[in-house]
């Protein structure tokens, strides 16, 4: 099964959702529906909603449920993204202008904070307590990832293991979240639930470390972003943290310059992405990445009598072969 | 009955809810309970747990809920603290630098959300429904209210109705929401349920009044924040908004000047408050606060048979006349 099979089976969920989101992003405020509909209609994947609708398919579940936690998952989604465009100060997102670019880092700081409540009074007019509970935690998560991303930035030293730390909170945990609303509403088994959270997570690690490779690679009309913006922030991710882990002291030493340097040119970049071909790095990431994806598949095979997780399966390797 | 006899009788409560603040800004991201300890020993007054506790004493309630909850309006109040102060560039916020001048925009962002998503967290592990329904859409209110004040910046043409309803959202709808939660906790009848929302509404709608005249009158060494915010940043709040319906042809322009101007310096600010006080305009300002916390009082006055309504009321006083 490819990842355009799966497109094809939750293609008719994934227009209630996008019905779903446009009714919720309503509201007499004419600039909340304006930038959440800028925000909806930019191209995004819907990857966490597709995780909600499979996980509930994979769990036995086909009720309406799915298609309001899948809002909310989106929801909460963009409003972490509204969020990061402001701490980052990014001026592209999926190859147009942020949201912040746009109107400005004020709207997008309010806007996020309403889809965020927004979120929270679907899952009140729901009332799931489990799924509220994992929602809740997996937002917290986020936001601690977050801060520790920031309070990270410019340290090359850090750990391997903190980093992943990191990642989990702040896309892993997300996933994971996706995960367990789909086995909450199917009712698994703890056993069976559990797989499905092992594969959520893992799914998680494998997106953010390819993305996280691909700020290095990906060409930038493909991407839909700049790439280097990791460099240029002084934001150590994976392919960094390696790489200086291997590099002489004298490539150390120009890393380091450019964790202080006031801007980072397109020379440096290409010095960076040099070095790493030197070393292999990217493929480093992404043979880490693959790691993830096939422990996420892993977690699911003993539930596949019925070729039940392939869908999910097939997301795995579209997580890793994606180019943007 | 005065404010401090008030003060007295939730002492023991309030000692408890800073202890669940500080318990809940926990987190292995030290910068996490930094700020957080920063902000809630800087000095609040802790004016929406004690609608809490004190709604709670109305409706018959003693229990521990009452500190969670008064804790969980505490932190959606921080939160929107900390946004309001990046949103409006604050360098002070109660005598103090603010946090984002201490530590930056993003981590005010991110540290904000933590404490949202906190609250949510709380709110699931308490799983009552009504509470969660009534704190999310008072969560969406003050997102619409401070995207609405945006919105309206440097708008001296903004009908006064409007402006009302921008301040019943940012401000009045999280006192309407604390007084509701005591009625629910004491399950209140649904007459005495709905005059104890009125009461916070009308409280909401008096406290805000009074500070958007304490911007342009208090000492900046007692309201711990510089007066003329509101003006430098082309924020219209009701001081304005009266001025620029009676002032003269002459007045108008300059205020429209300002609303345009780069920076706004002392003298413009001086002249303004010339203005205000040859139209008796925060008199005027005043007098309405006066009369939302006098409809505020009206509101219990039928459930005052005991003098059960008697620290409420003299909640409503303070909001009048406190000068800070």
């Amino acid at each position: 099964m490819q990842f355009n099979d799966v497109l094809e089976l939750v293609r008719d969920d994934l227009e209630r959702v996008s019905e779903a989101i446009r009714a919720n992003f309503e509201s007499d405020v004419a600039l909340i529906p304006t930038i959440g509909n800028y925000l909806s209609n930019n191209g995004g994947k819907r990857l966490r909603p597709i995780m909600v609708l499979l996980s509930s398919r994979f769990a036995g579940y086909a009720g309406a449920r799915a298609i309001t936690y899948s809002c909310v998952v989106e929801f909460i989604h963009l409003a972490s993204l509204l969020h990061d465009d402001v701490v980052d100060e990014a001026e592209l997102r999926r190859g147009g202008p942020s949201a912040n670019s746009n109107w400005g880092n004020e709207a997008s700081v309010l806007v996020g904070d309403f889809l965020f409540a927004k979120s929270f009074a679907l899952l009140a007019k729901e009332n799931v307590p489990e799924v509220l509970t994992s929602l809740s935690q997996a937002s917290c998560h986020m936001a601690e990832g977050e801060v520790l991303e920031l309070v990270n930035h410019g340290n090359l030293q850090i750990a391997e293991e903190e980093y992943l730390d990191v990642v989990y909170r702040k896309t892993a945990a997300l996933f994971e979240s996706c995960c367990e609303i789909g086995a909450y509403l199917g009712q698994l088994d703890a056993g069976a639930a559990a797989a499905l959270r092992a594969y959520g997570r893992n799914i998680g690690l494998a997106f953010q470390l390819v993305d996280d490779a691909l700020d290095y690679v990906a060409h930038e009309d493909r991407l839909g972003k700049s790439i280097g913006k990791d460099l240029e922030e002084a934001n150590v991710t994976l392919p960094l943290i390696l790489l200086h882990a291997q590099a002489s002291p004298q490539e150390r030493a120009f890393l380091n310059g450019l964790m202080e340097a006031e801007r980072v040119d397109k020379r440096d970049l290409a010095t960076v992405i040099e070095y790493m071909e030197r070393y292999h790095i990217i493929e480093e990431v992404l043979g880490r990445a693959r790691a993830y994806a096939d422990a996420a598949c892993e977690a699911l095979k003993p539930y596949n009598a019925n070729g039940d997780s392939e869908p999910l399966m097939a997301v795995a390797n579209y997580v890793i072969e994606r180019q943007e």
